[in-house]
């Protein structure tokens, strides 16, 4: 049982386990890419102490070096699921499952999306992001699920249970595993519908669906949060003044909160996070 | 007449000045010395981005050149008159005076010090002056903390985490709050050592240590902002949550306004110093 996960290894993440570190609690980092700042095209010239401007990518290697320089594990996994197990956190990831007492959100706010006209005009409206949170609104409804890898089948797992008719678009993409239901390989052309989705078009086909479940890469703290029950508002994960959500013990900081989206600031909400994970550890041991 | 002129080169002062920049405002930053972390003995390596540990030195002329590069004036010279004319501030220096319609204090505050042989020779080799930026390096030692009143509380709550073996050293002083650890009040007569602290002496006796931490209150290098009738509470200068004091016009951000005294904290200040600072300069020519 570790005593604190990060997910996420942006400023925000990296400061937390870093600020952790200092005060003798180990954590575990997973990352699953760079984020927001990720081929960032401009390079970065207003965070302080860098002589000469840098690249997004250049900062954000040099924030992961820095914590394994200083003995912070940081593996790079996409994270496919989180359970809040009550006094513990499981956090399964498409290679290993980890158990944690706290877990810091620190992904960003880069969110899942599909590049197909229609999506943007039919989310919410039988389009959805989180299996978790909607499935239970299409019990034996025909389904479509989007997607080709881990986080595709972990949704596809949930929905299964609800319904028998669904198929997988996997966008052009190939399959990691054979799967026993319908798969259509064709690249998504548009979403089309009216009040809502009504079928998924490819270049050869419409396919009639009375929902759509998105599951492409891997979810974001945002569908995670969705999952868990955690307060959202106007996009940002919803924490008090010690940076924790709704559900104790599970915390967020950078992007994802809202506020400035500055490195400068997702460095300052790290170095805060971390008081506040200490403080609740610590609670939780006496 | 100057938009703003930013009294200290650290990290507030120059990332008030990098916000500020970007924003099209130029302004001037009046810089003394390198504040407290000039000749900071350890290198640092809780600030995000640096992958390898940096001096305090390096850090802060890192920091000059980035805001010089980027076409910000800054001037190595002694503040040491500041004048409320009004509408405006007038900024007297050893060598010179200028007007300006903001000001920003960001000259950090006057680390602690301790008038008592040895301190100068040990500190930074086992004679600390902040636990959370170096506690890390005293786990499971035997620590003495210097002082008595809320700031020893503070760090020694934070020491109690790493090690079990703490005397607490009020040199002379009385104790607040009844401790429940080992409390020594004579007076101190010397740091002893040879490479590194290895005792406290006092009249009565000698206590081996490992690490000494001092932890007594320190009053704020605010001369000039004193003159000028600035609210200061507890050695902080106050500032409301636009980090403008109660005089109009005179802001202040990092390690004055007290919170942390982290690089992280100071930066995060420069850059909301810098909103507000613009903000008011609107309003003035509204």
């Amino acid at each position: 049982m570790r005593q604190a996960t990060i997910i996420g290894c942006g400023p925000a993440g990296i400061s937390t386990a870093i600020y952790l570190k200092r005060s003798n609690i180990d954590c575990l980092v997973i990352g699953k890419d760079f984020g927001a700042l990720k081929d960032y095209p401009k390079t970065i010239e207003n965070y302080y102490g860098f002589k000469d401007p840098i690249s997004g990518n250049a900062l954000i290697s040099g924030g992961i070096d820095q914590a394994k320089r200083l003995g912070i594990e940081v593996i790079t996994d996409d994270v496919i699921a989180l359970f809040d197990r009550g006094s513990f956190f499981e956090i399964k990831t498409k290679s290993d499952t980890f158990t944690s007492k706290t877990v810091i959100l620190a992904t960003g706010k880069v969110r899942l999306t599909l590049d197909v006209p229609g999506f943007r005009t039919y989310k919410g409206k039988g389009v959805s992001m989180c299996a978790a949170c909607d499935g239970y609104f299409y019990k034996k409804k025909k389904l479509a699920v989007i997607g080709s890898g881990a986080y595709m089948q972990n949704e596809l797992n949930y929905l299964k249970r609800l319904t028998d008719d669904i198929t997988v678009f996997t966008n052009g993409d190939t399959l990691t595993d054979t799967l026993d239901l319908p798969v259509i390989f064709e690249p998504l052309k548009a979403l089309i519908g009216d009040q809502k989705v009504t079928h998924i078009e490819t270049h050869l086909n419409k396919y009639p669906v009375d929902g759509v479940f998105l599951a492409i890469g891997a979810p974001s703290s945002l569908e995670f949060a969705s999952q868990l029950g955690v307060i959202v508002e106007k996009g940002n994960v919803s924490v008090d003044e010690n940076y924790q959500t709704n559900i104790p013990g599970l915390f967020a900081a950078g992007d994802i909160i809202g506020g400035k989206l500055q490195i400068a600031k997702a460095v300052y909400d790290g170095m805060n996070t971390a008081d506040s994970v200490i403080k609740y550890l610590k609670l939780q041991t006496t």
